[in-house]
Formats: structure tokens, sequence, C-alpha cells
């Protein structure tokens, strides 16, 4: 039951929650075990504070819970590819998974980094669940405001 | 008498601050003409947020101080070269400038990004200003704690 789809419908309830608040709608939670230990969703206009992605706010909320400022057992789910920043941070977690739906073309770290990976060498890295949700909340976003 | 050693001496007193509270001795402002409008200095033991970088911080104050979640008109003065997570945070401000101390061969985003340049297209960039200071301070604390 407690598998990556039902952790990243999660994360996308985080992204409606976006999308409803009409922030573009990506959305991320951390899990430590099979429990859900932080959330987020990207605020960027809420808090006039373009850094504020999904996957930062969830990563300083499972620090803060955790008491830690590493999280090598934990896994973070996010509805959408890490931007360069988000995989920096996420790089400095030393977080134990990664597990993305869908790819970001324009905006994710592999326009960037190319072949290089910019995570931690222990980190695993899974893309592709529930990708075609992921993907949809954004084109309804992205259709309604072009 | 405000030229970028001015405001990089003012980038290394908040390194200082890093430094005397036992924190990797990395210091950052934002200017906006030539007025400081945010000071930063890197804190993830403080704040046990291994995201909690000198410029993330001075980012998000000078956000909250203008008002605006992009700084076209700014300028980010940081004592070593920016990570990966605060290249990527950098591109998202679209800021106007920004000016470095030391290079930093280890953690630096030259490492992961190579020739491809991380920053917005129209963001100026500047290294090598007051770098054997900033340097320096790095090396003291690795020093004393190697």
């Amino acid at each position: 039951m407690f598998d990556d789809n039902y952790f990243m419908k999660e994360a996308l309830r985080q992204a409606q929650m976006a999308y409803d608040a009409k922030e573009i709608p990506i959305g991320a939670v951390v899990t430590w075990d099979t429990k859900i230990i932080a959330r987020g969703h990207n605020q960027t206009e809420q808090l006039n504070d373009s850094t504020a992605h999904a996957e930062m706010i969830a990563l300083t909320a499972a620090f803060n819970q955790v008491g830690s400022k590493y999280l090598p057992e934990a896994t973070l789910y996010v509805t959408i590819e890490p931007c360069l920043m988000c995989s920096g941070a996420l790089y400095w977690s030393k977080i134990g998974r990664i597990v993305y739906g869908a790819e970001d073309v324009k905006n994710g770290y592999h326009k960037t980094t190319g072949n290089t990976s910019p995570f931690h060498p222990k980190t695993e890295l899974k893309g592709g669940v529930l990708a075609e949700e992921c993907a949809q909340l954004m084109k309804d976003f992205f259709a309604v405001r072009r």
C-alpha cells in the first residue's frame, strides 16, 4: 500500500493546493520509513520569493522535524523534475532517495548539468512516477494563463 | 568609495560572524544602487538546515525588503563561489550582478555545470574580488578543525 504511487499522490495533493492558490502547481512530500514527515508546495507568489519551491519548503520542514541537517534515510517525492537550485539543496541534504513525476525540459536540472549528476553519490533516483497526472496539472495551469 | 571592494568587505564581515559562530565562514550582502538591502551568513549548524547558506538567506531577505521576487537591479556579493543550489537560486532571482571572492574547487557550481552557465542570461558575473582574504578565512576555519 505505501508504495511510490501512494506517496506521489500525496505530493500531487500538495501540487493541487498550489494550483488552487494560483501558484505553479508543484508539490512535494518527504517520507521516513512509511511516514510523511514533511510537505511543501510551491509558494513563490504568496511569499514573494522565487526560491520558495516545493522541495525547498519540504526539505527545511523535514530538517526541523528530524532535528538533523542530513536525511540519509528519507525519500523526497516531487511531482516535477527538480530544478538546479532544488537539486543542489537535495545534494546538501544527503537524502537517501528522490522520486519525481514528470520531466521538466525547460527548468529541470538535466538542462544545465547534462550527464553530470548533481546529487550525492549515495542518493537513489527514480523518475516517471504518475508522470501523466503530474504533467497534466502543469498543462492545465499554463493553459489558463496563456 | 562604494566599489566592489567596499561591499565585499561587508560580505567578509558576515563571513566573520559565521566564523565566530563556528559555522563555515561564508558571508553575503545584496546591494541596490549603493545601499545594502540584505545580509546573510552561513547558518547551517545553528538552524540545523543544510540549505541555510549565506546567499539563500541574503536573497530571501532581499525579496522581503524589496517586495518582489525578482532583483534585476541588485548585486549579490558573496565571499566564496556559489554552490549549485545557490547558483540556481540566483538564476530564479534574475539578479542583475553577482560578485564573488574566492573560487571553490570542491563545492563551487563550476564543478557540476562545466562550461554551461547556471545563471540568468542577463546576469553579470565577476569573481576574484578580495579572493585572498575570503579564502584565508576558510583556511583558518578548516585548519582548526582538522
